[in-house]
């Protein structure tokens, strides 16, 4: 499992093997139908053929929604989804009423190359914002897909659903549960809002565990919150990420409320779901970090907004970027987001050294330090006034080419 | 007046004239005392030797106050200023109950120099955080500056509070009230928190009118509000801004409160800051461009968020640094700060060119608004739903410069 679970930052449970494909009871395909200029593929299509599917997802909270976003929250029975439409290269975003007539024509065409009925069916879009989505070439691509739909279309399916994503974030493993072994099959693009255009970030996974729509829920909305809730490249929220989680119970193996089976099969989605979430936090041109940030404390409210403050923070990121272990900008960042609270006394550990007691510096070994921030993965400890509440944020370096790309890109 | 006001953002008050040298009862000098390595000016002293002195001052809201905050706003009557002691190369920042007492040497060394009792003096310091400050540098460049103090030394003083400036931001002109003629005088330093080591904003304004406190402080806190509160450069708040107003009423005219002297003298007031505020937006390594971003609605908490999250977008920092016209990330970025607001009909104008309504594009010339968004300032309007609230943010550009100066600084 090495080779996908890469972070420290990730516990792996036991009995995890790698497999290949999609679970059991999904096939999918993916369609190069041209618009994206490159050629690149740029529709997928995800289809569930299980017996008893049940699914669950979780959309942005951003105020202005992409057309798919609305479409699938308002439309579709999200605890039943059959098929997933995915086109790339065109977000569909800010593009008024023609740009939700767009999305429901999408889905219609999805809902034919399924064979399953609209409501069934969740469409997401990733790529540029404000320009109208080309509804044919959306329809023509998800034709192609509808005949080449295949268990091990999973590659095809994830290439499909990139925009500038710098490697591919997929995985499919098997999961020994006390009641029998199951797949659990992933695939994500984003990297953050790093890339021209708003990439977005979209994940997929499937299991052919049989889980109620409520465990569905209640599994990926956990997990959720411990991977794709504490990520940021650069604080900008997209206007179409979604998550989904599908189960087609093919496998025959029952996840029950409250199990044993449960546990275990929640702990594999975590580390899944986690390692796909530190995986876009470490994508986009240029990145060669990515920082954690652990803030402990007694009020909860300030542990939050001091951890987003550092993640968010172009002083700490650019610091990461260069491997300088400048933690007086960790101490800045964190004075900026809890106004009026001096004088506040902040603890500070990088990668194990304290560098900071109650915001005075504490004696260490400079060259050491300067060593341990050259490593692939920093981790940072903030220590606030009193006890009860940790959370954890990822995040990005600021490298030159964010810049770059962001500045030379022209719509 | 052209040379010092020149953005199209400062409404120039009629019955400004320049002038040179500091506001009549006001003496100032700087001295090179050895903290900064390159041997640059590092220490500051202004002092007020007006018949009728009051004060007025702002500082940072930061959790993570500097030692000389702490110290001016706890042990001085900020009312009654004779004396700003200022040092750069060294923030006096994380250096805990020591970085206390050397802030305290310092208030004491300037109470001697300018002849006036330590309560009447406040401290400022800017530079690198988390370093003791070198209190004897201090004292012997406070000893300097007393022997040189002068009626044109704001030159001098502008010149020590500087860190890495990329240019002078002072000014000296006459305002002619209805009651006679003042002079107000200026010295501001900062880029933001763009440059290395945490670059503060320190404003000090001096005239030789009179004031009386609550006067003085209530302009301060209406001109701060429309100037130092409304830029960002990269949402990055210091430990140690300070904004200090003096009148030293050796002019003889009187600014009485709701006179006609009050309102005329204002409008210079506001003027003057946020031209400074402007410049220190423009500065920091690298910066092109800078942004005004207008929202109006009606619902203020909205309107500021919005406005905020447009000005600390990188997505639209980074396209206007690169003279895109990308208004997808104006509409994206005001959707990440309004959560759960969907779908929120935003329109956007730029230049004075719509091109976005109720969140659908508007047909555009785009030669003429890629020409457009080419210019040394580039507005943005930004309309949501309701009326009666309109708020304003400064912001400059992200620069490959901006990387380049934060992750190569080594502590």
């Amino acid at each position: 499992m090495s080779a996908f679970f890469r972070s420290r930052w990730v516990e792996v449970p036991d009995g995890l093997t790698a497999a290949s494909g999609l679970a059991p009871g999904f096939r999918a395909a993916g369609a190069a139908a041209g618009i994206k200029p490159s050629g690149s593929p740029d529709v997928g299509l995800l289809v569930c053929d299980g017996p008893e599917p049940s699914s669950a997802a979780r959309f942005t909270r951003s105020g202005t929604l992409a057309a798919p976003v609305i479409l699938t929250k308002e439309r579709t029975q999200l605890d039943g989804l059959r098929a997933v439409a995915v086109n790339s290269g065109n977000a569909n975003a800010a593009t008024g009423r023609p740009g939700l007539d767009e999305a429901a024509k999408m889905q219609g065409g999805a809902a034919m190359a399924a064979s399953t009925t609209e409501d069934r069916v969740a469409v997401c879009s990733t790529g540029v914002i404000g320009v109208p989505l080309p509804g044919e070439k959306v329809l023509r691509g998800l034709l192609e897909c509808s005949r080449g739909l295949s268990p091990d279309g999973d590659a095809a399916f994830a290439a499909a659903i990139m925009t500038t994503d710098a490697f591919e974030k997929r995985c499919s493993l098997e999961v020994a549960l006390p009641s029998g072994t199951v797949r659990l099959s992933a695939q994500a693009k984003g990297a953050g809002m790093m890339q021209p255009n708003f990439a977005t970030m979209l994940c997929f996974v499937q299991t052919d565990a049989a889980l109620a729509p409520e465990t569905a829920d209640l599994l990926l909305g956990v997990c959720v919150k411990r991977s794709f809730d504490r990520i940021t490249v650069d604080g900008q929220l997209s206007t179409n990420d979604t998550v989904i989680l599908m189960a087609s119970g093919a496998g025959g193996v029952r996840v029950a409320p409250e199990s044993e089976d449960e546990l275990v099969f929640g702990q594999a989605l975590d580390a899944v779901l986690r390692q796909l979430a530190l995986d876009i936090a470490r994508d986009g041109e240029g990145s060669k970090r990515v920082g954690r940030v652990v803030v402990r404390g007694g009020n909860p409210g300030g542990v939050e907004a001091a951890a987003r403050a550092v993640g968010n923070s172009p002083l700490v990121k650019a610091a990461l970027h260069g491997g300088d272990p400048n933690w007086g900008r960790i101490v800045q960042a964190v004075g900026g987001a809890l106004l009026d609270t001096a004088p506040l006394p902040v603890d500070v550990s990088i990668e194990g050294m304290q560098v900071c007691s109650a915001g005075f510096v504490v004696p260490h070994d400079h060259v050491e330090l300067a060593g341990r921030v050259q490593r692939d993965e920093v981790e940072y400890v903030v220590g606030l006034p009193g006890d009860g509440h940790e959370t954890e944020v990822f995040f990005s370096d600021l490298s030159y080419d964010y810049v770059r790309i962001n500045a030379e890109y022209t719509t």
